[in-house]
C-alpha cells in the first residue's frame, strides 16, 4: 500500500475548477469532499473566487499553502496537462482527472493525453482517470471525485475494496453489493486508466491490511499478465477477487470501444486467465453481491458437503437441484447428529438431509431445540457448510432462526447461509440481526447453492495457492533454428520444431517430386502435400489417408500433387509427405495463440468437425504446469471420451498433459517469434501408448 | 371459470378444526379468514366451542345454517374422509385439506386418501390439497388456508394468478414477484393435488377474465398432456404462463420424492414440452419476478430490435453483451430519429444506439428535451423495445427519467424497461412513480436484456398460436402387423414398420445362415447380424462396414456371425443383413421414448460418439408438425453441421424434418404398443438427396 497511502489517505485535497454550481463536476467535487466528514485540508482552486463556502479558494495549485496529496481536476481537457505539471512542481503526488477529451476523443485528445502523461512523469505525479468518477475512502470519508460515487446511498465502512472501470455501472455493482450488508473500504472509479490501471490498484488493495475482499468491474485490461500477477498476489494473501467483465460480445465490444478505450481480449481467454489465478468471475451484479457478502463474512468452506435445514420442503427441492448443478453433496448426517435431531425436532420432521423441521417450528419456545439441532449439524465432522432455508418465515419464527444461527456461529467456524424470501417489513427484527451480524443471505435456494459452491471453489484454489501463485518458469534454452521473417513453416519444418522440444511426431518421409517411392514403409500410410504456401492441406485435397499398398501409394502421390497444383498453382511445392498413419488415436487439437492482452495462450480441444462446430475448446495462459494441463483435458464438454466410452479404450491423458505442458513451455520460450502454432491432430492413443502429433503448423512473426 | 367460481368467491367459508390457538392450523385458518376483510360468512366448526371470537361456532358441518362454498379442513387426516362426506351431504362443493398424512405417509395414508376421494366423488366435492397451504383471492380478501400464504406481506390486487405445489417455496416465488410491483388475483397452494391439479387450476385462470398472467411453481405433474393443454389454452387466450419447475436433478428428485408425491418426468422432456406450448420456463425466483412484471405491464414487444438510452456507458456495454447472448439487436436509429436526438441531447452525447446522453443530463430543465428524445426513439418504426439505463441516477434525475417514460408510454404501445441500481431511499419520488405506474424495472442491464428477449420470444410464439394451439392429429390408419407381447423387433422387422409409414430405409437383403451370397449387390456394403435378441449389434462386433468386394463380403458374414455367437450364444440368429452403405450421409439419431408424464416423445440428436457423450439432443412431445420438426434441427448445439461446414455439403434438412414429423405420427399412432423406437443412424444426405434410415430398433410393450 505504501505507494498509494497518500492517494487513499490524503492530508489535503485540491479541487481544481471548484465552483458553487453543484451541477458542474467541479461543484460536485467540492461538495463531495466538504460534506462527508473529511478531516483533511479542503483546497478549492479557481481564480474566479476568493472563498467557496467556508474554504479559502486558491488562484492556482502554486498558491496552495497547506499539505495537499491529491488534486481533483475538473477543468477542460486542454488545460489539464498544465495543471498536472503544476502538481509536480508543487509536490502533489496524485491527480484525479475527472473529465474526458483524451485518448477516446480522437487525435487531438491522444496528443493531449501524451502531454498530460509527460507532465506527470516529469513531476512524479500519478494519475487516476481521465474520464472517471474518482475515488472514495469510505473509512476516512475521502470522496475525491464527482457523480454517483459521491452521492447517496452512502456505503458503510467495511473490508471490501473495489476498482471499477466505468463509474455508472461499476458503481451499480458496488451499490448493489453494499445493499447486501457489505461494507467497503476503497472504491476507485478508474476511467480510462491512462496511468494507474486496475492491476496496480488491486495490488494496492492486496497490500492494504484492512482490505479482505477485492471487487472489480472491468471492460478490458491493457496488460493481462499484470492483472494475473495482481490476482495471484491476492490469492497468496488469501483475499478473494471477484470480477465482473463486460465488453465480451460483438455488440458489447462495439459499445465498449465507444465507451472507454481499453484493449479488449477474447473473452474466452480472459475467463480462462482469471480462472487460472483463482479469480471468481461473475456475469451479473447480483452474483457479485451474493458472493462478496459470503467472502466478507470471512468463513472458509472446507469442502462440498452441505446440509440444508428448513421448514419449506419446496425450498429444499430447489436447493437440491442447484446443488447437483454445482457439485455440492447433500451429505448424510452421522448417527450422532441424527440422534440429536430426533431428540429436538418435532415428530413430523424429516431428519435426513435436507432436514425439514416443519414450517413454524422455531417458536420462542422451540428456539433452544432448534439451536441444539443446528449446533449438532455444524459439529458433524462430515459437514462443511449449512444452509438455513427460512423461506417465507416471518416475525419471531424468522428472528429465532437467525438468532439460532448467530448463536451457533459462535461455536463453529463453518459458514452458514440463509435463504429468506420475505421483505424487511415482515420480519424487521430478524433482518436487523442479519444486518448487524452480517450473516450471508440469498433470496433463493439456488443462489444459496451457487454461493456455497463458490466458497468451496475458492477453498480448493486456496489449497493450491503455492502452485497457482508460482507458475513454472521454463528454463531458457537454445531454440531450434528458425527462418527469419513472418513465414509459415510447412508440416515437416513445423514437426522438426516440435521434435526439438521432445514432442512425439509421426514417422514421415519427404518424397521430392518425381523421386522414387520410399522403401520399407509400413502400411497404412497418409500422403500429404508439402508446401509452406499451403497451410490447410485437406481443404484443397492435399491429403490422402488410409493408403493401403504400393499401388495406392503411387496413385495418392500423383493425386495430392495434382490437387495442390490445381488449387494453388503459385504454391512452391517441396514434394509429398509419406507419413505413418496412427489408427488408434482420438483426435485432439493443441494450439497456441498470441493474445493481444495475455500473450502466448495454449488452446486445447477435441478434433473433428462437430467439436470445432460447437467450439469445445479450453485455454490456459502459458507457461503453466502439468496440473493445469490435466485440468484442461477435464474442462472440455467431451472430456468423458478420454475415459473410453462405447467400448473404446481409455486414453493416455497423462501423455496428453505432458504434451500440453511442453506446448506451454514452447509458447513461452518462442513468444518473440511465434504468431500461431497448431498441432492438429494430436492423436491420443490408448493408455500407455502415448500421443503423436500427426500434423503441425507454425506461423512465425 | 364457472366450475371454480364458488371456490374463489365463496359465499361462506367453514373452518373445520377452528380454534383460538393461532399456532395451530385451525387457529391460523380462522384468523386468516377473519382478519383480511372477507365479506362472506365465516363459519368455524369445532364441537368444543359455542363461539370463536365474534363468530358462532358449529358442532359439525351438518349444523351450518348459512350459505357455505368452501370448507377448510384442519383436523387429523383420519377424520378428514368423514368431514368430506359431510361436505357432500351438506352441499359444500369445495374442501381445502390443509394437513398431511395421506399419499406421502405410507400405506395407511394411501388408504385414507382413497377413502377421502371416494367420499368426495360421491358427494360432488372437489378437493384442494391435502398437505397444502390453501388459497387466496386477493381481490376479495378470501384467505382460505394457513401458514405463509395468509401472513405478511399482503399481496396487492392485480392480474396475476398463481398455482404453487409447495406452499413455502412457491409462496417465496409469489412474494418476490409481488415485491416487484406485481399485483395478484388468485394464489392456490395446491399441495399433493389428490384431486384438483395444477392444469385444472391453470385452466380456471385462463377462464378468469381478470387474470392476465399465470405463474406456477411445480415439482411434478401427473398428467403432462393436461398441463400442455392448459398452457395451449392460455396461449390461445394471450395469457403468458411462467413456470418454475424443481425436482429436476438426482438430488432434487430425491428431495421432491420425500416432499410431495408427484410423478416427476425427465426434466429435458418437461422443458421441451413447456417450450412446445409457449410456456416461459424459468430457473430461479428472480427470473420469474423479472418476466412476470413485464408481462403484467401488458405491452407486446413486436420484435428483437432494441434501443438502450442512458448516462452510464458501462451499463450499455453490459446490456450489449447480454443482448448478444439472447439475440436482441441494437438496431440503428433512423436519420429522422438521429436528428431529434441531435437537437435535444447534449453535445457530448453519443447518438448512436446505445444512446449515451451523459450522466446527470435529465435535470428538471432538460426533462422536456429528454422526453423529446425518448418519444422520437419510441416512434422510430424500426424500434420494438426501449431500455432506459438509469443505473445510479438518484433524486430528481432519476425521477425525471421515470416521469419521461410515463409520459412517453402514453403515446406509444411499445414496452420500455428501466434499469435502476440504487435503493429506494436514494430516489423515493422516482420509485414511487415506478410503483404507481408499474413500469418494469430490473436491477441490472443484463436482466433488462433477458426480460426484453422473453417478451420478444412470447410475441413470436403468439404469432404462431394458431399452429401451436392446434397440434396435428395424425389420421388413424391401419398399423403394420406387429407381433404380440413385449418383444424387440430385429433390424429388418423394425425397418418394415418404418417403410409402412413411408420412411426411407436402406436397401437390405437378409442372408440366412449358410445361404448363398446375394447377387447384383452394389459395393460398398454393410454386413450386420440379424437377431431380435441383439439390440446393440455394434457393441458385440455384429457390424462390419465398408465391405468393398465379394471376398470381403464372404469374410464379413462369417465374422459377424462368429462374433454374435461368441458374445451371445443363446441369441436366436436369423442370419445376416447385407445392406446398402450410404457414404454421403451425416449421422443423426431420431428416437421415440414413452415418457411417464408426457407419453410418446420424439428425441433428435447428432450421431457419433461425441454427440452422445455431450448429450446434444432435443425433444418434442408427439404429435407435432413439420415446423416443430424443423425447429428440432436448429435446437441442437451442432446444428451448423447441417449448413455444411469445412467444405462439406449442406444437408437435406427438409427431408430430415419430414422424417421427424412422420416419426411423431408413428409415435402417436403406435403409442399403445411402442415402448421405444430408435433410428440410429438416420443418414442425412446432401440437399435434394433425402435421408435414409440405416438401422432401426423397435421395442414393443
Amino acid at each position: 500500500m505504501s505507494g498509494f497511502t497518500r492517494l487513499f489517505n490524503p492530508r489535503g485535497v485540491a479541487i481544481v475548477g471548484a465552483t458553487e454550481d453543484t451541477i458542474r463536476a467541479g461543484g460536485q467535487a467540492l461538495y463531495a469532499i466538504s460534506h462527508h466528514g473529511y478531516a483533511g485540508n479542503i483546497l478549492p482552486v479557481n481564480p474566479n473566487y476568493d472563498t467557496l463556502g467556508p474554504h479559502r479558494c486558491y488562484r492556482s495549485i502554486a498558491d496552495i499553502d497547506q499539505p495537499c496529496d491529491v488534486a481533483v481536476i475538473a477543468i477542460p481537457a486542454k488545460h489539464v496537462p498544465g495543471v498536472v505539471e503544476q502538481c509536480g512542481q508543487h509536490g502533489i503526488p496524485f491527480a484525479v482527472v475527472l473529465g474526458g477529451g483524451f485518448r477516446e476523443a480522437g487525435p487531438e485528445g491522444v496528443a493531449n493525453e501524451a502531454r498530460m502523461l509527460a507532465a506527470a512523469r516529469k513531476g512524479g505525479v500519478r494519475i487516476i482517470g481521465p474520464n472517471c468518477l474518482g475515488l472514495a475512502n469510505i473509512h476516512q470519508n475521502v470522496f475525491a471525485g464527482f457523480g454517483s460515487i459521491t452521492k447517496p446511498p452512502k456505503l458503510k465502512p467495511g473490508a471490501v475494496s473495489a476498482v471499477i472501470q466505468s463509474g455508472g455501472f461499476g458503481n451499480s455493482l458496488v451499490i448493489q453489493t453494499g445493499e447486501q450488508r457489505v461494507g467497503f473500504r476503497y472504491v476507485v472509479a478508474s476511467g480510462n486508466e491512462c496511468d494507474i490501471q486496475a492491476p496496480e490498484l488491486i495490488n494496492a488493495f492486496v497490500d492494504d491490511p484492512e482490505t479482505q475482499v477485492i471487487l472489480a468491474y472491468l471492460e478490458g485490461v491493457a496488460d493481462g499478465r499484470a492483472l494475473m500477477a495482481a490476482a495471484r498476489r491476492a490469492l497468496a494473501a488469501g483475499k478473494p477477487v471477484v470480477i465482473l467483465k463486460a465488453g465480451n460480445t460483438q455488440q458489447g465490444l462495439r459499445a465498449a470501444a465507444s465507451h472507454t478505450a481499453n484493449l479488449t481480449s477474447s473473452y474466452d481467454v480472459f475467463r480462462a486467465a482469471l480462472k487460472q489465478c483463482g479469480v471468481i468471475e461473475v456475469r451479473d451484479t447480483h452474483e457479485a453481491a451474493d458472493y462478496v457478502q459470503c467472502f466478507a463474512a470471512g468463513r472458509a468452506a472446507k469442502g462440498r458437503n452441505v446440509v440444508v435445514m428448513g421448514g419449506s420442503g419446496g425450498s429444499a427441492v430447489a436447493f437440491s437441484d442447484a446443488a447437483d448443478e454445482v457439485g455440492l453433496k447433500l451429505t448424510p448426517l452421522s448417527a450422532n447428529t441424527m440422534d440429536v435431531l430426533r431428540d429436538n425436532l418435532p415428530s413430523v420432521a424429516s431428519l435426513e438431509n435436507p432436514v425439514d423441521y416443519a414450517a413454524g417450528f422455531i417458536s420462542d419456545k422451540n428456539a433452544p431445540r432448534f439451536l441444539n439441532a443446528l449446533d449438532a449439524v455444524l459439529a458433524d465432522p462430515e459437514v462443511h457448510q449449512v444452509g438455513l432455508l427460512l423461506a417465507t418465515s416471518t416475525g419471531r419464527t424468522m428472528f429465532n432462526g437467525v438468532a439460532g444461527v448467530v448463536n451457533a456461529l459462535k461455536k463453529s467456524d463453518k459458514p452458514v447461509m440463509l435463504f429468506c424470501s420475505i421483505p424487511y417489513a415482515a420480519a424487521p427484527e430478524g433482518y436487523d440481526l442479519i444486518a448487524a451480524e452480517k450473516i450471508p443471505m440469498q433470496p433463493s435456494p439456488r443462489r444459496v447453492a451457487y454461493a456455497m459452491a463458490t466458497l468451496a471453489d475458492y477453498y480448493d484454489v486456496l489449497q493450491q495457492r503455492e502452485r497457482i501463485c508460482n507458475p513454472p518458469q521454463p528454463k531458457p534454452r537454445a531454440l531450434p533454428p528458425l527462418p527469419a521473417g513472418a513465414v509459415t513453416l510447412d508440416e515437416l519444418e513445423s514437426k522438426n520444431v516440435l521434435r526439438a522440444f521432445g514432442v512425439p511426431v509421426t514417422h514421415d518421409v519427404l518424397v521430392a517430386p518425381g523421386a522414387a517411392l520410399p522403401a520399407n514403409v509400413k502400411f497404412p500410410l497418409a500422403v500429404k502435400v508439402a508446401s509452406r504456401d499451403i497451410a490447410h492441406k485437406s481443404d484443397i485435397g492435399g491429403v490422402c489417408l488410409h493408403v493401403q499398398d504400393g499401388s495406392q501409394l503411387e496413385q495418392a502421390i500423383v493425386e495430392v500433387l495434382r490437387n495442390a497444383k490445381r488449387a494453388m498453382p503459385q504454391a512452391n511445392i517441396a514434394g509429398t509427405i509419406v507419413a505413418e498413419m496412427i489408427t488408434d488415436g482420438l483426435e485432439t487439437i493443441v494450439g497456441v495463440v498470441n493474445d493481444a492482452c495475455f500473450g502466448p495462450v495454449v488452446a486445447f480441444g477435441l478434433g473433428g468437425i462437430l467439436a470445432e462446430t460447437i467450439r469445445d475448446v479450453t485455454y490456459r495462459v502459458a507457461p503453466f504446469d502439468k496440473i493445469e494441463a490435466q485440468a484442461m483435458v477435464r474442462d472440455i464438454r467431451g472430456a468423458k471420451l478420454f475415459d473410453g466410452v462405447r467400448g473404446q479404450p481409455a486414453r493416455d491423458v497423462d501423455a496428453l498433459a505432458n504434451l500440453s505442458a511442453t506446448r506451454s513451455d514452447m509458447a513461452w520460450l518462442m513468444r518473440e517469434r511465434v504468431a500461431e502454432m497448431d498441432i492438429n491432430p494430436v492423436l491420443v492413443r490408448p493408455v500407455g501408448k502415448g500421443v503423436v502429433a500427426a500434423d503441425a503448423l507454425i506461423v512465425l512473426k
